[in-house]
């Protein structure tokens, strides 16, 4: 049976890798992870080796999303098991690296670790290419920060801040964590990806309408059955037919067009999450 | 000696060009020149020959600013007069088609309008890169329709309608000038362009800094001596430093790092109009 204050005792993390670059035209996890890189100080915590880590050198060069496919899907054990030879895409050859520096995948070496730059509403995405095949799915303890919307290859100071403040408080956590502090059980509001939204097509495929202007800029704005969605380029208002209310993301995403996505539909749930404290103090 | 309604007597335009897709990624101009390409009603007006014209078509495809090289800095005289060979950059190519097709610049067999996809603000940009080497410059009056901000491959259905209604109310006008009626002098506000700021960098051209909180997304709002305009990343604020009160727009572009632009200063000026009427009804 368990208690309400029921404690899970968990291993300390010792090694965190710190992921931007990603996709080579988010500026904010490219800029910051440059920033550490050349300079350490911020990011350093007692007990813990903090490594600041572009993964994708050529797109961040280019400010380009990726170079021949998308990084962030190429973690997957058939790409990772193929022969390192130079005809790979690009990326794929990077997954190869990346695994054998900060994995191996699944192994007790791989780092504690690696944040790759949400907005602090909790995002939680069980899908399995999202679940592995992810740049930080090579850690044991991957967390996405995704602070948004920033247009590609724009820096804006507010996003910049936000993800800045949400990697150190996640070093902090890890710090206290490791020096003994016990955490008290607590709930969670989290959206739970269940599907997303394409954008009306015609019978070649191409858009035959936008967001909403009541949608766009709505992020986390909870959408009803009959809320307006789409409007056509003739002028008609596309409601939604979902039969309950739900929480869209991601909408409107420049990345996400090719990904025939309009936006990404969640529901809200409340989790309970057990009191920790590090096993070994 | 100028009465203050005097009119002047211009010819009739009768062949408008609509210019979309110059460059790839922005996308109220490629979606509303494929519309029209499509089915043309919009965009018809009696009297008038209206051509929707994708000039950049492989950058379009590709969702990309350009291929090789801004076909909006293409149409030099230079580029114009090369021999026409495969080896030339894709952008300098179809700048030779264009000019074939539209004009030849400067010839009065020239189509009298291209309008290429501001705001409402009149911007008055006459420096020599812009006033002639933009696609829209084969034109014998070229007109630049930019509404924004809007992120690169994101289509917004606010600024996709303004700049729908932007070049409809252009054609209306020509069709009612070309018709006979008269239009009185008036006054008009504009901000002509004096010069671009670029983002604090240190020695070897990194940027230190980013567009300040206070000044991103007030494109149009007054700058005065002494307003914040740059955050460092150690999180100093640096002011802005000219004598008078200039008017910034393009603030924080995507485009613009690579020209190593963080905003376009420009000054506020009323200017003038005659009246006019078409000189041969
Ligand atoms: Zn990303
Ligand atoms: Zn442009």
């Amino acid at each position: 049976m368990i208690s309400c204050h029921s404690v899970v005792n968990l291993p300390e993390a010792r090694k965190v890798a710190i992921f931007g670059g990603t996709h080579g035209n988010e500026m904010s996890g490219v800029t910051l992870v440059n920033l550490w890189i050349n300079n350490g100080a911020e990011v350093q915590r007692s007990g813990l080796t903090v490594k600041p880590y572009i993964t994708n050198p050529r797109a961040v060069e280019k400010c380009t999303r990726y170079v021949d496919t998308d990084l962030n899907r190429a973690f997957t054990t058939d790409n990772l098991s193929l022969p390192r030879i130079e005809d790979l895409p690009y990326e794929v050859r990077r997954a190869q690296e990346i695994n054998e520096t900060f994995g191996p995948k699944g192994s007790s070496n791989a780092y504690d670790q690696s944040i790759a730059p949400a907005s602090c509403s909790v995002l939680l995405n069980e899908h399995p290419l999202l679940h592995y095949s992810t740049s930080r799915s090579v850690g044991k303890h991957p967390i996405g920060v995704e602070v948004g919307p920033q247009p590609q290859g724009v820096l804006r100071s507010d996003i910049f801040e936000a993800m800045r403040a949400v990697v150190n408080h996640g070093l902090d956590f890890i710090e206290l964590f490791n020096g003994g502090m016990e955490f008290e059980p607590c709930t969670v509001d989290v959206y739970r990806v269940s599907g997303n939204m394409d954008y009306p097509r015609d019978k070649k495929g191409n858009i035959t309408a936008m967001i909403h202007p009541n949608l766009q800029d709505s992020d986390w704005v909870p959408l009803n059955p009959g809320d307006p969605v789409f409007q056509t380029f003739d002028g008609r208002t596309i409601n939604y037919e979902g039969e309950s209310t739900v929480y869209p993301t991601f909408i409107n995403e420049a990345a996400y067009y090719e990904k025939q996505q309009a936006f990404v539909i969640t529901r809200k749930e409340t989790l309970k999450a057990n009191g920790i404290r590090a096993s070994n103090i």
